[in-house]
């Protein structure tokens, strides 16, 4: 059992090429014990966004601040706080910060996807 | 790709035995093609609780608005807004509503769990 605030959780910048001003935090992860998905926290600035990729497992996405673009390669389709967002297996995808404020979201993944 | 807000799913009562004053939405449910997890959104009022059980499968779980305790059967843990918590498979669990307010999380699950 595990009862905490995401701000206790480390947040950690990712750079790795294709993203910029992302940073994450590993809420529920491997050393969890979950058998099933993981939970992470992202945060993009203002004019961040992740990389524009597919892979073959799925996001579930909700949105907890700020607002932006999911860029599918065909679209952009604009979303907000208290907006989910599913990425089926195989489909490309980037998240893109568009407001002048954080961008915060929830992304589960499968183990396959760590 | 679904790209949706969480308030254009339909919000059901849920009238089991053990729950009071607990309502659903299935954001992402079997019916999404996702094949690893759903994602559902609860709203539980004032004085309301799940039911106080346990299952061979984990939940994670994101407190959106509210605050409220978890009930182990040994302790009494609160949370509020921004918290998460992992049940792990076969730990005994319920939310319970302590707040004035709406409570309302984020539970996801496998497909076992539907």
């Amino acid at each position: 059992m595990i009862v905490k605030k995401f701000s206790e959780i480390e947040k950690t910048a990712i750079t790795k090429e294709g993203l910029k001003g992302v940073s994450i935090r590993w809420l529920i992860g491997p050393d969890s014990g979950a058998p099933n998905f993981y939970l992470r926290l992202f945060e993009v600035e203002p004019g961040g966004h992740s990389p524009f990729h597919s892979h073959p497992w799925e996001h579930e996405v909700y949105i907890l601040e700020g607002k932006g673009k999911l860029n599918t390669g065909k679209e952009s389709i604009p979303f907000e706080k208290d907006y989910f967002i599913l990425v089926l297996p195989g489909e490309e995808h980037q998240f893109e910060n568009t407001g002048a404020t954080a961008l915060k979201f929830l992304c589960i993944i499968p183990p396959e996807g760590k």
